[in-house]
């Protein structure tokens, strides 16, 4: 279990207050410090357009250590103009301040309401309180996940250990986001930190698959929003030998930091506005892996597929509308589906089933739709998660 | 009004029935018959898994002169193989026989449920029954409309006349659609009759102008069914000089042809699935009309922003959040974004508006959202409609 995942790691303290952006009075500035400074590998949304928070974390992702990372939910700080962008700097430059640091030697990231200016001098204030707050407890990484949260109803949090050269190597991680999720950046924010020692280049590539093959694999309403950041640091606090190239104890360690990811993104899933469950599209027999990726993706963001999951139908011909709309070569003679285990289309034939059983398969937190499109031999997938009364009531409720 | 529309035009007798196909007892069966030939143009679904009805209406569109189209409700007879194209062909032969016709001179249509073959026998009855009724009264029209439904709450029907060279001409269609809509082919079926006389490759023309402002561009879950047909028949019974190149009779033709069309168009978007309003989104200011087309897609078929309307709200972040991430050209500094005529975002900065009144003009059965993306000098636009509890409740609880 992730015991305050940011913190499980040597070399990082935490803190999560209420400085006042939450109507509710819950948390909303989460503040982590790494005193040794750390190895960095950050991503970000590819909306075109981008918030303030965004703007600033691209430049300072570029220097060689980061020591801290600030974080504030209730307000995107996004479409905000020049003063959003003082804003985003004012954010890093206190945090710095307080943790002894330079103002690019720190990460800052926002989620929220897009368009409304951050009442900069309570974030500040919050800034100053977590400081003061700031511990390597589980408790302090428990606050630190809480106070990047937005319409999360959970707290998400994962973490792995592993042994490298004799020594362990713990890494753990936080992901908040339930809505505006699509893929390439699936993630909203998350803040990974483990204290392996490896170079940033290897932490780059390492971070770059694992969410290739996690979070940017899941779309729960098609679009990426202006704020999307995933950040990882590694401080090198484990002691292992620094891993510096495509070794064995890269690709455990790579291995180890993927299977973090993928938890994270099973929770949000798990936690989309209004889900109860969750699916995987596997598109195979695509002519090309763009195909499949985009195959993959139509099924998972149709509306009428992700009623019929919320509903447990086995619905095969909105699968099959979904591919064959959406742009991508197949052979109609050779298109297969499978839900769960059963066969339920074969050869461009509907094949009988048992659609009792398929239908308790959809039912389950988690199932698999496969569709072959019997036009080549790339493949790739896509996670969903189903379409309720509860997401609309969510987003049509919820007022500016 | 329209009258019967489809039989609003002189020489066309029609005639809807019960077959059984729907559980409900309600008509599914629905037959036009041209008893002096007509000429035909007919557009089909760009969706690569297409129904075995499109299949054969697809050769037999190539006709010089169509004498009927048959058409049946409840059962899409799509993904049915070998025996769906031999279902297709029996119901055009069937059809030919009782209206003295040969079998490619009919086309042929399904729509409802993919994946279970047709229990073509009654289907055959059916035909005969629809053939003894035919009729050119209204309510012979009116009976036609409702036999092409599917989950339409409401008939859709629309009418215009117009004056050529001294003559009456008239102009009639249906349509049914309510969900599985997307741009590019968004008519599901739709059969428009006039007694114009204008040739094949004019009517054509018309036509493709005409759907292609009207029902193409209505989304209402982004995926083409793999049943969208659309068939203009042009009887000649008016007596015009035929039309037989872009002059000035052809621009009055095309453009009453393209409001009975608009008309179509607009009360599909009202009777989608669930939706209680629609909206256009015009995108102004993109690099390429493509892109345009694009971005006001995106918009369009964003369910964030479905929710909002739903719910009245003006919450023009997610219209920039979907443009963003749509990948089109844009320029953030000088994108700007209406919710009818009030100004929400101004140069990539919000502005301050009466929300209260924006509010109530999202409130309307029809309200306009402007983008402009400031990347050029193209323009396009799209409608779209809301997303409510209404649409998950029909599409989670329909089962197969």
């Amino acid at each position: 279990m992730a015991k305050g995942a940011v913190t499980q790691a040597a070399g990082f303290l935490a803190a999560g207050v209420s400085c006042g952006l939450k109507r509710s009075g819950k948390r909303d500035l989460a503040l982590l410090h790494c005193p040794g400074g750390a190895a960095a590998a950050a991503m970000f949304t590819t909306n075109k357009i981008v918030s303030a928070a965004v703007e600033i974390a691209r430049r300072h992702a570029k220097t060689a250590k980061i020591y801290g990372v600030v974080i504030n939910s209730g307000n995107a700080n996004a479409c905000t103009g020049q003063k959003g962008l003082d804003d985003a700097v004012a954010m890093c430059r206190t945090a710095a301040k307080h943790i002894d640091a330079h103002s690019h030697e720190v990460l800052v990231a926002s989620t929220g309401i897009i368009g409304h200016p951050l009442p900069i001098a309570r974030v500040k204030a919050g800034i100053g309180a977590a400081a003061a707050a700031l511990s390597a407890s589980a408790a302090a990484g428990h606050d630190f996940a809480r106070a990047i949260m937005t319409t999360d109803t959970r707290c998400k949090e994962a973490a792995a250990t592993l042994r490298i050269a004799g020594k362990t190597v713990t890494i753990g991680g936080t992901v908040k986001g339930a809505g505006m999720i699509g893929p390439n950046m699936a993630t909203t924010i998350s803040v990974i930190t483990t204290d392996a020692a490896i170079s940033t280049p290897m932490l780059k590539k390492a971070m770059a698959a694992a969410i290739g093959e996690s979070l940017n694999k899941l779309t729960v309403d098609g679009h990426q929003s202006t704020n999307d950041t995933a950040i990882a640091l590694a401080s090198g606090a484990a002691g292992n030998p620094t891993i510096t190239r495509r070794d064995t104890r890269f690709r455990s360690f790579a291995k180890a930091l993927k299977t973090v990811c993928e938890d994270l993104a099973r929770q949000m899933a798990l936690d989309a506005e209004g889900a109860t469950r969750m699916f995987k599209v596997i598109v195979t027999g695509a002519a090309t892996s763009a195909e499949a990726a985009k195959a993959a993706r139509a099924v998972a963001d149709y509306d009428l597929v992700k009623c019929a999951v919320h509903g447990g139908d086995p619905n095969w011909g909105r699968i099959i509308c979904a591919v064959g709309s959406c742009g991508v070569r197949l052979d109609p003679k050779k298109i297969t589906c499978k839900i769960g285990d059963a066969v339920v289309f074969r050869n461009g034939r509907p094949i009988k089933f048992d659609a009792a059983k398929v239908s308790d398969t959809i039912r389950q937190k988690y199932h698999t739709i496969t569709v072959n499109l019997g036009a080549g031999k790339c493949s790739d997938f896509c996670y969903g998660c189903d379409l309720s009364r509860a997401y609309v009531t969510i987003n049509a409720d919820y007022h500016t």
